[in-house]
């Protein structure tokens, strides 16, 4: 019998206005605690589909984690379908209704009758406590298989599954202190693979994975039951000197978030000036809490005379090299730091397409600078594919090189 | 019988690596061609599990979609786990390996031996074209139903659920041309419902469904089979008439697509100053190609001194009032529009927190001015939720006042 399923309610998932980012998330974390979801089924508002998907799972899974269709309309059935695949009544719970009256009463809000619907859950089921919404989440034990079942509402599931379902789903003994994720970028995955692969080779008992996504690579390790824990770490710290800078980071670290620690932990500041990207990488920077703590600023320079006026690029420049080219670069990047009185200065300019690219410039072409007590031209890279991802890719190799650059001053 | 089953191959997905966008654009895209899928499942990489969930899809669908699985390396199993669901074999076709040579040839590459496991199908299947890649697809009937193998690339995919997959599943029948998408800002969901309740409630043979989503609403209308195409088009009238302006846009529009389309449409160009949005904004309208049209630049004004220097705020407002502050509103857009020599400036100022909140200005307090003409201060916003959530909010508020600001100029 198989471990863990994910079952997704909601008609919505189905008619694709929405990914299902819950399943991923829930996967995600199951993994990085140990254990793996082996499969996810989405289903629609449906009592008589999702009762015969719940019949199945039961037959095939130990545990089963259901999000969705908790909410109090009509529409927000699961608790029914549980009800019905595991044969029991829906019952009313008084201490419930209470707390969603209360919770109605401090937001300042009436109650409705529907909100009273959360209040019923099947006889032998066990609430799980919502700390941020009405609806309550609930568990209980069929055909001796774990059912779980949470709020679609992002924030109030990733409680649940953080505070109740984790400890049970995954069992202490498969819980892992071995396991670690190293985050890699400036490097592609078939030269990766190939300047590690001796020491993979000759690490017996530990399970490698490449995970290449947007620019980046995460390695997964996990040593096997069983196996010498002193070798995987000995096996991590030969990884990490063959790859030295290439690894950004551990963990859950983003690349951008690694950026902004180290510019605040060095009391560096920062100003961007953006073409091509035209505010991604500011975006990523301040997406995360306390950029203003390094964060001057950044210009968005797509037009010409923007180019001109704010960072005092030469209009010379401009007619002879164009606004795509390493002196644009140069300039872009000193008068950004300039403007801003910022430590680190960075330009980014290229060509996201579709249109406006060239036989001599074409698509894709991005140049940077990077200027700090001095400044040093990063590179002329050709990205390929859409706008969207030359301008992620661009976003993603100038982020490296400016962590790079960071450490480097550092030294 | 059900309609449409997707089935997902990989790792990846129940790893939580990747969220499974390729299931939600197919679910959309069948959607938009009047047909619905069913269910969504997602499997690992192996082949036993593969060909359990095919003959059970088998048992309970009539159109099986399957991505994923049909690169050249060993753990693509997708070919084999159809085959054995199918009790088929793996045929080798030499016209295929012949297409991936010359793929390979064209774009300068070695063939490696591995490439070749892509030109065996199972016997009975009926290739189908990849015009992006060397992974052929597949698609043959067994048990009566229809079996579809793409590859999990989504630009392979989407190309071949176009050509091969719409038109086979999707009947003509089924086809609605009395389908309609209209997508609504600056209305709260009880509210919309409210004003066009009298509209449903008369609309015989009309299905309404309303899905908001991140600060707008798109209503989805279909007329039911056998029911008035006129009445269709006449609810849609009285639909368009209540809502007025609130309706922004008809299908796949986005917020930022129609903001373009009217400052280009118009000769219209602009500038922003972003403070807690940090490029969020500009990132938003630069996504879409031909943004140079109309967008001059901007400037994300991070901390004090910026605001200062770039746009002219008075020192005396950031002492008096703060950067988050109406008056700090009016003068950055006036400010931002001088500065870029723009049509249309505009500012927004506020606290995304978590940090930066105070019992007078508290987390997800949002000022926003726009100037063209002349200034006018647009709102003083409460957004709730977390840093992600009153960032998306501000810059999705603030392009519809855009939006509705411009339709004004124009009048």
């Amino acid at each position: 019998m198989d471990d863990i399923a994910v079952l997704s309610v909601g008609d919505e998932l189905l008619f694709g206005e929405i990914d299902n980012t819950n399943a991923s998330w829930i996967a995600e974390r199951l993994f990085d605690n140990g254990c793996q979801v082996n499969e996810i089924i989405t289903v629609p508002d449906k009592v008589d589909v999702i009762a015969s998907k719940v019949e199945r799972l039961l037959s095939e899974y130990k545990n089963i984690i259901i999000t969705g269709g908790l909410g109090p309309t009509q529409d927000d059935i699961t608790r029914d379908g549980v009800a019905r695949a595991t044969g029991q009544e829906l019952i009313y719970r008084p201490e419930l209704a209470d707390n969603i009256k209360s919770f109605f009463n401090e937001i300042g809000k009436e109650v409705t009758e529907n909100n009273y619907r959360q209040a019923y859950l099947p006889a032998d089921a066990e609430p799980i406590l919502n700390e941020e919404g009405t609806a309550p989440g609930f568990y209980l034990v069929a055909e001796g298989s774990n059912i779980f079942v949470l709020p679609g509402v992002p924030v109030e599931m990733k409680r649940m599954i953080d505070n109740f379902v984790l400890d049970r789903v995954c069992q202490p003994r498969q819980k892992n202190s071995y396991d670690l994720t190293l985050r890699v970028a400036g490097i592609g995955e078939a030269a990766l693979e190939d300047r590690i692969k001796d020491i993979i080779n000759r690490s017996e008992g530990i399970a490698f994975r490449f995970l290449p996504h947007g620019g980046e690579i995460s390695i997964k390790l996990s040593l096997r039951p069983g196996f010498d824990p002193d070798n995987f770490a000995k096996v991590v710290a030969e990884i990490k000197e063959e790859l030295g800078y290439y690894i950004y980071g551990e963990g859950d670290k983003s690349l951008a978030g690694v950026v902004s620690d180290l510019l605040r932990e060095n009391n560096f500041s920062l100003a961007l000036a953006e073409s091509c990207t035209g505010g991604l990488i500011a975006k990523r920077l301040t997406d995360i809490p306390g950029a203003s703590d390094f964060f001057k600023g950044g210009v968005i320079v797509y037009s010409n005379a923007s180019k001109v006026r704010l960072l005092g690029l030469a209009e010379e420049i401009l007619e002879k090299e164009g606004a795509v080219s390493r002196l644009a670069a140069d300039q872009m990047a000193t008068g950004v730091k300039e403007l801003f009185d910022a430590d680190f200065g960075v330009s980014v300019t290229g060509i996201a397409g579709p249109g406006g690219g060239t036989d001599e410039k074409p698509v894709g072409l991005v140049y940077s600078t990077i200027c700090s007590n001095s400044c040093e031209f990063q590179e002329r890279w050709s990205f390929s594919g859409d706008r969207k991802k030359v301008r992620w890719y661009a976003s993603q190799y100038i982020l490296n090189k400016l962590r790079l650059a960071i450490l480097e001053a550092i030294k």
